[in-house]
C-alpha cells in the first residue's frame, strides 16, 4: 500500500525485517519513517526482501516531473529514495543490502544491540536536551530580535566551557521543506531572474535568524514549522507545526517558555483599490493568512498559549518586564502577559508593522523604555510607553523614505548613548526601478535625527528591501542589497568609514542580515557566502560558502560556532575557524 | 519518544501488541498511523498496557490553549486522541480497551483474521479504485468548471445502474486540514463578523468543487491537497500534497490525467504602491507564492509534469482539443499541450484573472472556439482564439464594475443559443460599504452586451464576492452573497422571473455557488445549507444542513447522490432524499 500513501514517491525508505521477533525494530522503523516523511517497509525474510515489497520500493522512486534545476518547497528531489535497513546481518542478510547498492540505492544500516539501535534511531529522531555543563556558557534567555538592543549576537563562553563549544562544531540540519544546498531557484525562465530568488528565498527558509539558549538552537522557518535542535550535534529536540502561517522571526526564549509569531506579506486586492482610492492616505493591513503570537514550554515544546491579530505577525516579538510586545500589519503594537497571554493594552500606530521588530531603550534616569519600531505606511519611527502604550514620539525622517520603507527594518539601540539606527530604502524611481538606502541616527528619547546618510544608488532590491545595522565601539555596520556593499560608519557623525563589496550578490541584491563582531573580527553573511572581515579597515579576512542562501540571516555565534539558518530551509553550525582560519578564538 | 514528535499531541493512537508474533499488525498500524498523522504505540503484553506507553498516552492528549471557539487548520482540537486497538482479544485484551475506555478514551478495535484486519486498514488508508460497471454511469471526463459549460453538473445513471448510485450514499470525508463540521469562526474577537469568516473559508477547505469521473471524486483543498475519493464508500484512493500552495478549481479529468492548478490571493506592497501612483492604470500582478499547472496519473496520483507561472493560477483550467488553457494572476491565458505540459502559446489579456475560470463556445457554423474569461483589473470579459491565441474580442461591460469584479467570476455559455452570462459586483460604494450584483449577457461570438440586469445592493461581500450563474431551460438562475438571494431570470430578456432568499446567511453573505437542475428540482448550497427549489416558483421544498459552511462550491449530482467540498475541508455525499424527501428520482 506504500505506493498509495506515496504516489509520488519519497525520499526515505525505512526497511525492516518481517521476522515477528523484529517488532520492536519495526516499532524503532515507523518513528524513523515517520520522522522522515517516509514509509516504511518489511523484508520477506532475512535472506530475500520479497516481490512484493521490491516493487514497493521501486514505487517510492520520485519522478522527474519538471525541468531539471526548478526546485521548490516540499517537492522530493527526483530519484530513488534513501534506504535505511534496521537490524544487523541476522535480520536483513548484507546479501540483501548488496542487491540493493547494486541497484543504486543509497542504503544506510542502522544495526548493533537492541538498545544501540534504539539508541541511534533516537539520536535521529528525539534525542535529549543537552544537559548540565553544556549548555551553562550559552545565554539562559533571548528577550529581542537579535539576541541584543545593538544587534550583537556574540556570547563567549568560559575557558572551562567544552571542547566542542570553544572549538566549534559543524552540521546541518535540514527543516520539512528544505531543499538542497546545491540548488538552483526556480524556474528562472517563467519569474525571471528577479522574481526567481525571492520566491525561493521568502516562502522557504529561515527569514531573520535563530536564538541559542542553553544549549538548544531554536529555529522558525517559513514552512510553518519552529525547531529545537541540540546545539552541539544539530539533532532534532522537538519540532512543531505547521502553525497557522510563516514564522519569519527570532525565537524569544525566557522562564522556559518560547514565544513565536506567524504572519505573511500579502494584501488583499480590496487594500488594493482602497489606498489607490484614497490616493495613499488608506490605512493597509497587511497579512491575507492567520497570524498569531503562540507560547510553547522551551524543553517539551508544548503550546502553552496562542494570541490571534489581524493582520501578519511577521516581526520578532520583545520580551519586557513580564510583557510580551507584537507589532502587526494591522497596525497596532499588542502588549500581552508573557505568562498568560492575556491583553494589557493596544496601541493604534498610525501605520502598519511589515518586519520591522521592536527594540527598546531604557533610560538611565527616568527607568522609562519606549518600544521602538518602524511602520511601512506611513513610513515612521514610532516610539510607544511599554507600561502605558502611550506613544512617546513618531519620527517621520526624511529624504523621501518609500517602498517597504522604515516597515522592513529593524531597528538598532545604543543604550549607553541613547541613539537609534535606523535604515530604509528612500527615493526610489519607479520608472528605472532604482533607489537609495539611507542610514538614520535618532534620538532615544525624543526621536529627533542626530544625522542621515545616503549609501547610495543602486537596483530597488525585490523582497526584504533593508540591511539590519550593528552598533559597536561607536561604529555602525550595515550592509545595503541595493548596492550590496557592507559600509562602517560614524556612529556619532554618520561618516562613511570604509566600505566593503559583496561578491556573487545576484539579481536580488545582498547585504539584508546585519554584521557580528566577535574576536576582533566582523562576520556577515551575504548572497551565497558568510564573510570575515577587518573591523578597522574593511578588509576581507576569509570567506566561506556552506550552500544554499542568505536572506536577512543574523549570525550567532556561541564560543567557536556561528549559528545560522538559511533561505533553503536549513540550520547550520559552522566553525568560525572555517570562515577565518586565522581567527584566535582564546 | 512519542512526545518527541507529537508535543502538542496527535489526534489519533493506533495502538498495537508489543508481542512479536503482531509484527505484522504494527506495519498495518504503521500505515494507519502515518495516515491519520498519528502515533503507533505498544503495549507491554496483552494484558498490561505498560507504564511507559500509558504515559505516552497521556502526553498524546491536545491541550487547550486558545479560546474555546477558535478554531484554524492544522491545529488539532484539544482532548484526548481516538485510539485504534489493532488485533483481538488475545492480541490486547479487553481488558486494556475497558480501560482506556473507563478513562475516557474513545476506543475502537480493529479485529479478525490477518487478512481481516488488513482489509480494514487498507479500507481505510488506500482502499482500490472503483471497478466495472459500479462506475459505467459516471461520467467519463471533465474538461471544465463545473463540468459543462452551462454549468450544469448533474449525471443522471441508467436504470441498470446499481442501487447505491440510483438511491445515493451518505459520507463525510476529512481533508488533511479538516476542522469539525461543528465548529465556529476563528477569533471573532479580533478579526470581527466579516474577517473571521473569510479566514476560515478562503484558506481551509475546498474552494470550488469537486469532480466526478469513472466512480472517482477528484477534490482540490486550499490545504495543498488533491484527493481522489471512491465514490461509493468515501474511502481514500490516493492523495498527493504539499502542492506549492493552494488548490481552488475543480480537477480537470481527461483520458487517465487529472489536471489542477494552484494559486493564491495576495498582492506585494510593490503593487499596491505601483498601482496607487499609476492612479489605478498599471497592470497588476496577484500572486505572491509558487503558481503551477500539475498533471497527474488519475489512476494512481504518479506527477506527471509540472509546468510553472508567474502570478496565481487560482481558476479552473479547460480542456480542448488536447490543449490545457489556464489564464494567470500574471494577465496571461496560458495553452499547453495536455500531453507534455509543452507550452503553445501565451496572450497577454490587458488585466489579470483572479478566479475567472475560462469557458469556452463552439461556434456551430464556423467551428471557432473562443476561451472566455474575465479579468478583474482591467474589469473585462475576454474571448480568446483557441487555435491562434489571438483576441478575439474584449466587453468592458457597464454599470460600473468594482472590486474583484469580472475577474472573480466565471462565464456560463448557452452552446445552444450562443449566449455567455456573467455577473459581477459593481457600483461599490467605498463610503458605506455597499454594493450592487449585476448579470449581463453577452453574444458569445461578438461580446455584444444582450442585456443587463442589476440584481439590487447590500453590503459588500468580503472575498469571493460573486454568485455563478447555471442556464437551463430560457432560465438563467444565480445567487448573489450582496443580498443572500437566488435569483431566476429569463435568459433572453434579464428580466427577473422569481427569488428566493437565503436563510442564516452570515455576516459574509451567501449565495456565491451556482445551482444544479437535477429531477425537475433545483439544489444549491449557501451559507450552512442545502436548499431544494421549485424552478419553476422559487418555493422551497426542502433543506439540509450537513456540518460547515459554503463558499462557491457547485454541487454535483450523479445519480440520487449530491457531492461537494465545504470550507472546513470536508468532502460530502448527501443522498438527495435527505435534503428534500419527495424527490422522485426515476
Amino acid at each position: 500500500m506504500a505506493e498509495r500513501l506515496f504516489p509520488g514517491g519519497t525520499s526515505t525508505v525505512v526497511l525492516c525485517s518481517g521476522n515477528p521477533s523484529q517488532a520492536g525494530a519495526v516499532q524503532l522503523g515507523q518513528a524513523l519513517a515517520t520522522k522522515m516523511s517516509g514509509v516504511l517497509l518489511l523484508t520477506e525474510n532475512s535472506q530475500h526482501i520479497g516481490a512484493e515489497t521490491l516493487q514497493a520500493l521501486s514505487d517510492m522512486t520520485v519522478p522527474q516531473v519538471a525541468p531539471t534545476g526548478t526546485i521548490q518547497p516540499f517537492q522530493p528531489q527526483p530519484g530513488k529514495p534513501t534506504v535505511y535497513i534496521v537490524g544487523d546481518d541476522s535480520a536483513i542478510s548484507v546479501k540483501i543490502q548488496d542487491r540493493l547498492t547494486q541497484m543504486g540505492y543509497q542504503v544506510t544500516r542502522i544495526s548493533g544491540s537492541a538498545h544501540e539501535i534504539r539508541t541511534q534511531i533516537l539520536n535521529i529522531v528525539a534525542p535529549a536536551i543537552p544537559q548540565g555543563l553544556d549548555a551553562s556558557s550559552f545565554p539562559s534567555s533571548w528577550t529581542m530580535n537579535e539576541g541584543a538592543s545593538n544587534h550583537e549576537s556574540f556570547f563567549p563562553v568560559s575557558s572551562t566551557a567544552p571542547a566542542w563549544m570553544k572549538q566549534g562544531v559543524s552540521w546541518n540540519f535540514a527543516e520539512q521543506a528544505a531543499v538542497p544546498l546545491n540548488a538552483s531557484f526556480p524556474d528562472l525562465a517563467n519569474l525571471g531572474p528577479r522574481n526567481a530568488p525571492v520566491k525561493l528565498t521568502q516562502y522557504l527558509g529561515n527569514a531573520l535568524g535563530v536564538t541559542a539558549v542553553n544549549g538548544v538552537i531554536y529555529a522558525e522557518s517559513d514552512d510553518y514549522h519552529l525547531y529545537a535542535l541540540n546545539a552541539q550535534t544539530g539533532a532534532l529536540i522537538w519540532q512543531v507545526g505547521p502553525l497557522n502561517n510563516s514564522l519569519m522571526g527570532d525565537p524569544i526564549v525566557s522562564g522556559n517558555v518560547v514565544y513565536v509569531t506567524t504572519g505573511d506579506t500579502g494584501f488583499s486586492f480590496s487594500q488594493v483599490l482602497k489606498y489607490q482610492l484614497c490616493g495613499g492616505t488608506a490605512l493597509l493591513v497587511r497579512g491575507l493568512l492567520y497570524s498569531s503570537l503562540y507560547a510553547f514550554n522551551a524543553t517539551t515544546g508544548i503550546m502553552l498559549w496562542r494570541q490571534d491579530f489581524r493582520g501578519n505577525a511577521m516581526p520578532t516579538p520583545i520580551l519586557y518586564n513580564n510583557t510580551v510586545y507584537e507589532p502587526t500589519g494591522g497596525g497596532n503594537l499588542w502588549a500581552l502577559n508573557a505568562q498568560s497571554g492575556a491583553l494589557v493594552w493596544k496601541t493604534a500606530l498610525g501605520g502598519f508593522d511589515s518586519m520591522s521588530s521592536p527594540n527598546l531603550y531604557v533610560n538611565p534616569s527616568t527607568k522609562q523604555a519606549p518600544i521602538i519600531l518602524g511602520t511601512s505606511d506611513a513610513n515612521h519611527v514610532v516610539a510607544v510607553n511599554a507600561v502605558t502604550g502611550a506613544i512617546e514620539w513618531v519620527q517621520p525622517t526624511t529624504l523621501n523614505i518609500f517602498n517597504t520603507g522604515m516597515g522592513d527594518n529593524s531597528p538598532a539601540v545604543d543604550q549607553a548613548n541613547g541613539v537609534v539606527i535606523k535604515d530604509s530604502v528612500v527615493n526610489f524611481d519607479m520608472a528605472n526601478k532604482t533607489t537609495d538606502l539611507a542610514v538614520y541616527a535618532m534620538n532615544a528619547d525624543t526621536g529627533n535625527i542626530l544625522w542621515s546618510t545616503d549609501l547610495g544608488r543602486g537596483s530597488a532590491p525585490p523582497a526584504y528591501k533593508s540591511g539590519m545595522a550593528l552598533i559597536q565601539n561607536g561604529v555602525v555596520y550595515v550592509g545595503s542589497p541595493v548596492t550590496s556593499m557592507l559600509y562602517a560608519l560614524d556612529e556619532f557623525t554618520g561618516k562613511i568609514l570604509w566600505t566593503f563589496s559583496f561578491a556573487n550578490s545576484g539579481p536580488a541584491g545582498a547585504g539584508r542580515g546585519n554584521a557580528v563582531l566577535a574576536y576582533g573580527v566582523l562576520w556577515i553573511a551575504a548572497g551565497p557566502t558568510i564573510y570575515a572581515v577587518n573591523p578597522t579597515n574593511g578588509q576581507e579576512l576569509g570567506t566561506y560558502t556552506p550552500g544554499g542562501r542568505f536572506g536577512i540571516v543574523n549570525p550567532v555565534i556561541v564560543g567557536g560556532t556561528m549559528y545560522l539558518g538559511n533561505s533553503y530551509d536549513w540550520i547550520q553550525a559552522i566553525p568560525l575557524s572555517k570562515i577565518y582560519p586565522g581567527v584566535n578564538l582564546s
